[in-house]
């Protein structure tokens, strides 16, 4: 189909290294009659390019203007996840299970490198979420802690499939907190310090011992 | 932006169960009536969900004729995840050490299960690699092989971020298969063989220590 034909161009692009990120796409009419296809095709096979996070255009651009090249892996596979756990297809158990299996890896790898930076902007967010107890921004900042920790393990893939779960099950998540939240909150802040002060003095075991507790806890008390 | 009703309709029509796989959603022109918003914008959306797999349009369709609902999770991230790897923001040797994780877990798990139907699924892929030598038709049963195992472990999301993973690598590994491609056929056929009957016997870590020599060995061979 046509607009396919926008993807295999832009893919055998990147490949080749002629397309970059933060590089511009020519505009709609350039590539629609550089590929030999109608405007209306390149304009759907940039949209998914978009859905995909492969490229971002700018709020308010004229049709001609370019999109950039990104790198938002993450973004994309939240996305396709999201929606797909909102079709029930995936249940959320083994979306805890594949967390658990993920993040006790995360953390062992992180125990080892010891990233100073990771590990500092993780101890900023556990000092963020001492300081709220709104349970939205809570939850928020939640997310963002353990995506961070997966950075600390070092690997892109593993880091954007986290991320990706995280994104795609926040809804869920936030659906379910208790309605007395300040509780969960203390025990949620108290575990959260545990797992980095066990990273930080390099006992990786202990650290995903820690946060397979942490993630079962979670859900068990959810109930979901 | 208009294309985003589309996905937020539809991906709360699914939280609700009023879509669920296998209906029809409404042709473009009521779908336009419905959201007030443009066709164009609808048709943009209806690419997104496509490339996400969350519905299959019928080739040759009619502008009115609906799209179905279909539930290939591995199809929406595949895409994402190879054009990430297109644009090198993600390292192959990060994909290698995501894929030993899976796997190694995968294949624990499927020597608990010991899920008849998928481990003769398996077997029935090794016979057909026993019969070929075309390089091409080989790596495409060895694929299949490995994501039939991630499925005997039993866990949708695994199983899905595996056979991404696999689809979106498929374009390297077989750019990196040797010329001399008989001796490595038959390592590789010896190598699943054993995978598969250390499952067979329940014996989880036999066949996690297997699986990860087997990765490991492929990638050191095409020294990526």
């Amino acid at each position: 189909m046509q607009r396919d034909t926008v993807l295999s161009h832009v893919e055998a692009e990147l490949v080749a290294g002629r397309l970059r990120v933060g590089d511009r796409l020519p505009g709609e009419r350039a590539l629609a009659a550089q590929l030999g296809i109608s405007r209306a095709s390149v304009r759907e096979g940039i949209r998914v390019l978009e859905a995909m996070g492969v490229i971002r255009t700018a709020a308010g651009s004229g049709p001609d203007s370019g999109a950039v090249v990104v790198a938002d892996t993450a973004a994309g596979i939240t996305s396709a996840l999201r929606l797909h756990l909102a079709s029930s297809t995936l249940p959320v158990a083994d979306v805890v299970r594949t967390r658990v299996l993920l993040e006790t890896w995360g953390v062992r790898e992180a125990a080892r490198h010891r990233d100073r930076e990771q590990l500092d902007a993780a101890r900023v967010l556990l000092d963020a979420m001492d300081r709220t107890d709104l349970v939205e921004e809570f939850l928020r900042l939640d997310a963002e802690f353990h995506v961070t920790l997966s950075r600390a393990a070092g690997n892109g893939v593993v880091a954007a499939i986290m991320t990706a779960l995280r994104g795609a099950i926040h809804g869920y998540v936030l659906a379910v907190a208790p309605d007395d939240w300040l509780p969960t909150a203390r025990r949620l802040r108290r575990q959260h310090r545990n797992v980095l002060a066990a990273i930080e003095a390099g006992d990786g075991e202990r650290a995903a011992r820690l946060v397979a507790r942490h993630i079962e806890g979670f859900y068990r008390m959810a109930q979901l």
